[in-house]
């Protein structure tokens, strides 16, 4: 077999790599589990049925075929999910009678979408996402719950600054409506593009595509550019003049958010409430959620969701949610290309332990079973080189310590860093707690690039 | 939408259920790592051409195409990986000059085979696999570690007894080539149906397709049923008089394998050599293992490996290894589906803070936070029923505490099994350790079951 190449599209990680995104995982996981959300996973496929309801992207689905079908087999009807909320959706439905609503849950699981790779979009990536579903209706505290809790994980998170952009749909319609707007998704659609067209380009848009008086149009703008890390954007909403009870109760409702979310504001990790933000998905009916990286701001939104008023319906009941999903590949790909994001080694073990001599394997094998039984990583030499040519093995991999054990029973552990070696006692000695599991090193991006 | 039906050899669990998966999954995970073993996850899909190699099982992939893939788009050529080994393989070789070796992995992921679903066999499943790879030769000793890893894992898992069974590829093939044998794989796929077939079927087998005569097929007989929990067989086959300078390395390897493995014995877990286990994968070339669950031995082996002598190979340079497969969606099913495994729970929350009125939500979000920060997984009642409801909230949940705050900030803890009420302060009550996350219940099988 000739050396093969990477697949475009899909990345692999290299163990130290692969030890950062564990730590991430464990750090959404424990986050998710302190707040009582319970872990789902779902089968990697869904009937096509299920997920073409969402026709916009029903080009990116990967179609299961079995390679030796027989004819008799019609086609499977059956491929990979392209996201973990129709799974979701799917899953309260087909298990409605034995899950318990409000059903809070998370789910950490790769995804797959057929769409051409490039930076921040893959073909197989891992989302974490966490979702509240109630039957008919859900409570509005939700909304600033689930924002507290992708807060708080991203707090222990060794990322860039994460900064998060809340909005309301209630209020942003409520706006639209109290000024008259016919076509609001017009209107949505065009303030979407604020970022990437002049303020003429979208003004000539929203006197065109929606219809709107120059009058409409300046306040608009004027709403769209309203953004406050505090309650104060309430004031400048009201200073508008626009009325509408849609308006008021989205309004209160974003200012919970930015309460709610205010004492988790850090270097690390900001809440704002910018009006210009809408989410392109229809289905969002109250808080929306996007939330970009420093420095890596073409990245788009790395944890984006929003309040939905009905994830699925099963004749007479509509399961209503809220949620937020964080693109866990998206966020982490871009800082191991870079170099940014890195273990203090690639390998779990602490400590090696030398062999002198093959005939004295079993020896270090117990020591092995001695400091591992105390909860230290501990391997044993592959085989009694040199001691010169062992030490050179713990190098390699970022081990720390080197167990040395003479004829006499005396145990010596060196410090293969700083050289240093001291007499231990395998059933007392104790690594640093630094040591004791690899460690996250985050270089911070040049201040000249973080914006 | 109608209500959706499960899919058939697809499993899903309930949150419950997904509580213990994840508890074997942390278990085997963190033995992995106590000895070194480092991470990998592979992308879900290989080339088929990598797949294909491996020519006996090519009708069980499942190839991938895009929904929309245009005329231009030739067929993608790529599907499921069915195995973890393949993808170590091609994993190995692609960062051959970024890996480290003698290279320890352990990877935890789902796999994929278009096969006919029933118990035990699935077209999803999740397998946890352990390897150690080695550039042009790989030390035995390895061959020891891999199975005392595992059960080392088994020891903290809560499953019926686990009885692994080892025997060794050289050594069958030193006995044959001793006796005389010259068509080997027709004397072992003879051998390997010594469980189906009585001994007059197997000794015309043995006559017919491995032409052997009758002293030949009584010492092939006599040492197919020899087995031994410690090294005590290897005088049984000496006393058989079959010479051949393989047939005592293969021996030495297998009484060093059962000896390593000795002290992890327990009622929980046996190791046996076993000389009837052949695995009928051709490239293992030196200890084979295979594993049986008490009970539900119709499962076949839920834990299975081998050292092969070529994982892979890049021109000049081979990539011997050991491995072991342990099938966790194979081993778990059966139980939840007898309800013989289970968690305490089907949340992670061990406490529910009351709301007494949602002015006060604010007020019972505080409390949840100071229970958080100490390590104690908490949510806050969904509404302010009255607490009786509240309570039956909990109940219905498993969640043991519920807790309530007065207006004079007096705080009382409620056990809702015991009914027991007390005063306690947020910043200091601790729950009994065994409530704090959920715990497994395993219910043995009846005696009568088990065989």
């Amino acid at each position: 077999m000739s050396r093969p190449t990477p697949m475009s599209g899909f990345p692999e990680w290299l163990p130290s790599e692969r030890i950062v995104e564990q730590r991430v995982v464990d750090r959404l996981r424990q986050t998710f589990e302190s707040w009582g959300y319970a872990s789902v996973e779902t089968r990697a496929v869904e009937s096509l049925d299920q997920m073409l309801r969402k026709g916009e992207i029903d080009k990116e689905v990967y179609v299961l075929r079995r390679l030796h079908a027989d004819a008799s087999d019609a086609d499977s009807g059956i491929g990979l999910h392209f996201d973990l909320t129709v799974p979701l959706a799917r899953y309260v439905l087909e298990n409605s009678g034995k899950l318990t609503f409000p059903f809070k849950r998370y789910q950490i699981q790769k995804v797959w979408r057929g769409e051409r790779p490039q930076e921040g979009r893959y073909r197989e990536f891992l989302q974490a996402d966490i979702d509240v579903i109630d039957v008919d209706s859900l409570s509005f505290h939700y909304e600033v719950e689930v924002a507290q809790i992708m807060s708080e994980a991203f707090a222990g998170l060794p990322l860039p600054p994460l900064r998060m952009q809340v909005n309301n749909r209630r209020l942003i319609e409520g706006f639209y409506n109290g000024l008259g707007v016919t076509d609001v998704p017009a209107v949505m659609r065009s303030v979407d593009k604020m970022d990437k067209l002049p303020e003429s380009a979208i003004r000539e848009l929203l006197a065109k595509d929606a219809s709107l008086d120059d009058r409409q149009i300046d306040l608009v703008l004027a709403f769209a550019a309203i953004s406050s890390h505090d309650g104060s954007f309430a004031d400048r909403v009201t200073a508008l003049g626009v009325k509408d009870p849609l308006l008021d109760q989205g309004l209160d409702e974003l200012v919970r958010v930015i309460e709610g979310t205010y004492p988790l504001r850090s270097e690390q990790f900001s809440v704002t409430a910018d009006l210009r933000i809408a989410r392109g998905l229809d289905y969002y009916t109250g808080t929306v959620y996007e939330t970009r990286m420093a420095g890596f701001e073409q990245l788009g939104s790395v944890c984006s969701g929003g309040r939905y008023d009905a994830l699925a319906t099963d004749g007479p009941t509509t399961y209503p949610g809220v949620g937020i999903s964080f693109g866990v590949s998206r966020t982490l790909a871009p800082l191991f290309a870079r170099g940014l994001l890195k273990a203090s080694r690639s390998v779990p073990t602490c400590v090696l332990i030398a062999v002198s001599d093959e005939s004295a394997r079993a020896h270090s094998d117990l020591i092995g079973r001695t400091l591992r039984s105390r909860g230290i990583p501990t391997e044993v030499s592959p085989s009694a080189a040199k001691f010169g040519k062992q030490i050179k093995y713990a190098d390699r991999r970022g081990i720390p310590f080197v167990w040395f054990t003479g004829e006499d029973g005396h145990h010596e552990v060196k410090d293969i860093r700083s050289g240093e070696q001291v007499a231990a006692d395998p059933s007392s000695w104790t690594p640093p707690s630094i040591d004791l599991h690899p460690t996250i090193e985050a270089t911070p991006l040049e201040k000249e690039n973080t914006s």
